[in-house]
């Protein structure tokens, strides 16, 4: 039929976008930039989404290799309004060299262009096509400041309530658990109490570590504590969650259906945090909220804030959107904004993320 | 010290090697070609190790960009012979775009590399440096053979007896159970009740089909029903034991040693099948068979027989070496020959795997 959107060619990109300042965490060292990876899907009706994925700093040529060579044939000439059917063939398609990985990171980027096609089509924007159950999610800044001395840490912090922030995330993870618990002490003295507080491990801990800093926590009241172990040992996120009662979070690093499934079975998790750029795009992220929505577990984010303000909200078991370090907002024609603690999602068809091309063509690499 | 091996360069290689005939099985549809992708590591010493993996058509490419960009710049200078804890590194600087997919197949290809330039330099075969157990595995033929009519599978299995093996593997996963049972049937017969036999369903099934598959199969002394269900269903695989006396196997499609770890914790596993080309090369094999021996597991084998046919035997826990139809052995100078059901590992220094480069010229693709 005559409005049939058959996709006609996929163009993919590489960007090195450098960070304002290097950054660091307990696991991943210092970091000067992230990897943006774009794919732009031209459907034979003229339109064109726009997707992506990220990484930190690792990968991302590999990512737009697999989109290239082994995506794109078997994309073009297909209704690109097909998604579920596309996004279960990519999968089995990539499934002996996936299930997680790279083939994650690839089938997202295809998958957020798809999504941006549809709402280009349906003249719909993420946000309804998602869900439609709110549009404002409640909103917390990350910062990656493990290696910030504590003045720097408190003056970033302050600097985010400024911004409109009512709740704030920092990395913990310093080799005495007592530096950790007194920069948590300061920094909950700052906020106030009714002020939300997460730490984020960075699966920098075995268990009897992560034991004794979570209990060490307690006392600051916090929302989460968010992947203190590697993120597979399912296991012992559940062993560490009878021992505490601060919540746990975790999902950034998960990047299958299986892999939250046997999180959820495991685990014990307050709150999950799927990534749209690495679980497969927005149709990974809604499998995903929707297993979260049948245990009663909050959905938030990882990353992509961009992205994630127009998810996170609309599932009925909205959780919180996090508004990482890597800006990536900042590479687009619509920075986020932070009202009183929540931002808005945008109403424009698609995805609502239009790149500032000219911006990034300084930073490409392949 | 004079004797130190630094890294010098690493240089890359994709190649499409058609297959004899065209192969199906349960759930990878009509394969004509594999994927094989080569790393040659030149050290300061004028060494060059050769490592590779290989895929079944898909992510060629984009484990050689993930070699080329993001594991040769941390790679180049280092010393070859720190295998572990360049392995380690490795790990860790994907983890983010890794625990597994992409990332365990460069990885792979990278270690065996390493491998083999420390087999050269010291004058050792890799059965000798994997443990030295034994030199000469069991070894059975699997057969890519679901297509197959009956007569064509029975055929090929007589040409199998002829070459001199004693085991031999067929698919599994008809639409019909009964057509499995039949050829199992005429199987069973033709090679006696003395010769070993064992079927692979590539997670073509459910619980419930399998576990109707299993039963179905237990007169026909099955040495083991392999991948019945997805490998990551770890749950799965150990209520499907609990149902029938066919031993279980899997693990060609388990990427991480925390995959590793899910499956001997939960899936009742009879025999464990680690790929080196996908699970971390010699390194990540040993890990796994370490692993298995403490539990008292056999360690057999998926695909790269030429490469299998030193790591299988030389480990305590020695099992079966699968000789599987994607022959790489024969772009190599030393085709896999099998008597009385037992093949020879190769004497030589390295991994004994020398690849004929003028052969595979023709199919280069990147």
């Amino acid at each position: 039929m005559s409005s049939r959107q058959t996709i006609r060619d996929i163009r993919t990109r590489v960007f090195h976008v450098p960070l304002e300042e290097p950054m660091q965490d307990a696991r991943h060292g210092l970091q000067t930039f992230y990897e943006l990876v774009t794919a732009e899907i031209e459907t034979s009706d003229g339109r064109t989404g726009v997707g992506y994925t990220y990484t930190i700093g690792t990968g991302g040529h590999a990512t737009k290799a697999m989109i290239d060579h082994d995506l794109s044939p078997m994309l073009v000439g297909h209704d690109a309004d097909d998604i579920d059917t596309l996004y279960d063939e990519m999968q089995s398609r990539l499934h002996y060299v996936g299930r997680g990985g790279i083939a994650s990171f690839a089938i997202s980027a295809v998958d957020i262009a798809l999504w941006d096609l549809r709402g280009l089509r349906q003249d719909l924007p993420l946000w309804k096509m998602a869900g439609g159950a709110g549009n404002s999610p409640l909103t917390y800044r990350g910062g990656v400041d493990l290696n910030y001395p504590l003045e720097k840490l408190v003056e970033s912090v302050a600097g985010y309530l400024a911004q409109g922030y009512r709740a704030i995330k920092i990395k913990v993870g310093k080799p005495d658990l007592a530096e950790d618990v007194a920069r948590l002490r300061a920094i909950r003295e700052l906020i106030g109490p009714s002020a939300k507080l997460m730490v984020d491990g960075n699966f920098g801990y075995d268990l009897e570590r992560a034991t004794a800093a979570a209990q060490a926590f307690e006392p600051f009241d916090l929302t989460w504590f968010e992947e203190p172990m590697e993120p597979d040992d399912f296991e012992g996120y559940g062993r560490l969650a009878s021992a505490t009662f601060v919540p746990l979070a975790q999902g950034e690093n998960l990047h299958t259906l299986q892999e939250f499934k046997h999180a959820f079975a495991h685990s014990s998790l307050g709150f999950i945090q799927p990534d749209a750029s690495n679980c497969g795009g927005v149709t990974g992220f809604l499998r995903v909220a929707k297993l979260a929505e049948e245990l009663g577990i909050p959905v938030c984010s990882h990353g992509m804030q961009e992205l994630h303000i127009s998810l996170v909200p609309a599932v009925p078991n909205a959780g919180w959107l996090e508004v990482h370090a890597f800006q990536i907002d900042r590479c687009t024609h619509r920075p986020l904004v932070v009202e009183n603690g929540r931002a808005i999602a945008p109403d424009e068809p698609g995805t609502g993320v239009r790149f500032d091309w000219a911006m990034l063509e300084a930073y490409a690499v392949g």
